[in-house]
């Protein structure tokens, strides 16, 4: 977290969950081309679970948060790594940064997970393919810091039961989750990654440098989370970075 | 700026327009009371002009982003100024802090406007009461350092034009102005003041303390701008600050 602000994080980071606005209107299919002008903006996938929540009162408590989860997908919240430094310092949030968003063909309610989901959280694999290689699997349920509204304290108070303090929550697609994973994590060695700038950080941890590039032109991510018999749950997210150029007009 | 954020603000402030994320779910109506639940959070309004915009292709000229403005109107971006702080801290920009958001009852094209719309800002007094007293009034056009997409580059780039290098503007409440007013402005006395915030600042600075409190139930706040005949251009938006208990379940 501190190489990807390139800044000390404040104490609140460890006790908070972190919670932000995401984007609200730039969503493209599960299939549409990442369309990139500029590579050197470090183009990078990131494969998520998100809920889907029912409205829920400002001030409501815990187990109304938790009992508002309608429905859980998965998210490729594509990242333009090289613009958020500049966007984190200025404290207001990634707008250039998380430009384009992409979710699964298919939503499940909660109970299509079975035991997978335990009111807080799925424990399934979340796998990422580029350009059809593994690109190591996150296990989901493992390794993360705040759970989805739920169960636990894990990290003094879950997401969604803390937004709701100040704000209602409308129905949306409000807290989503990237699985932390990797050994760079404090609670002791990950169990995967689910982007590049992950991979990046411990590289630049363990080398000085990081060795995996960013995605190029011709780079195809796919993201999919098979259930405990090998199917597809959410169908694939199977994205191909192209080359978009600007209108002249 | 600083003081608001309680740290030295990234160079970039000086020559960036500032861009984030609002919100896109928890909009009030125009009279709907302001629910509190606690007044320690700090609460404030903020009057504003926002435009809508149509879609705008990602990497567009300029012109483009000025073309696709399509209406405007009044908001006012309910502000908990206690809580912005800790989340600027962060990085990631205000969810709590900004919990509601009300706009004006009417909307208008900018031909409605006549003289005092030139394509990039609206000239004219944008007026905020609290309990019936004017509140100082922000003259719009003057003091502000961004303008809507248009026509100069007063801050190195106006905000519409920077945010479509990274992403395509999709129909909605995009750039959105408070205009900037008040004696800390840095390039010279103010004309104005559109939020409680910004008076507590300029007290702060003189006398070593805020000395207008932030609003208190019962608290009336109205935001109007007229047109150069007097006429409300956007009707009025006119809001009570009351208490909100949360619900037990």
């Amino acid at each position: 977290m501190r190489r990807a602000r390139g800044a000390e994080v404040p104490a609140s980071f460890w006790t908070d969950p972190l919670i932000y606005r995401g984007g609200s209107d730039t969503f493209v299919g599960p299939c549409d081309p990442i369309r990139i002008a500029d590579l050197d903006w470090g183009v990078d996938f990131e494969a998520e679970v998100a809920v889907i929540v029912g409205d829920v009162p400002m001030g409501a408590p815990r187990d109304a948060a938790r009992d508002a989860i309608r429905l859980l997908m998965l998210v490729n919240d594509v990242s333009l790594r090289n613009l958020i430094p500049a966007e984190l310092a200025k404290g207001f949030g990634f707008l250039q940064g998380k430009a384009q968003t992409a979710f699964s063909p298919v939503v499940v309610t909660p109970d299509e997970l079975g035991h997978a989901w335990d009111g807080a959280k799925v424990s399934l694999p979340l796998l990422s393919h580029v350009n059809g290689a593994p690109f190591r699997t996150a296990q989901c349920g493992r390794g993360h810091d705040v759970r989805f509204p739920g169960t636990d304290r894990s990290c003094g108070e879950d997401a969604a039961a803390r937004v709701r303090h100040h704000r209602r929550l409308r129905h949306g697609i409000e807290p989503r989750r990237r699985w932390r994973a990797g050994p760079a994590d404090r609670r002791g060695p990950g169990v995967g990654y689910s982007c590049i700038a992950e991979i990046r950080s411990v590289e630049t941890i363990r080398h000085g440098a990081p060795k995996t590039p960013f995605l190029a032109y011709g780079d195809r991510v796919r993201i999919e989370m098979p259930d405990a018999e090998g199917r597809s749950i959410f169908g694939a997210i199977d994205q191909e970075v192209i080359r978009y150029d600007p209108p002249a007009r």
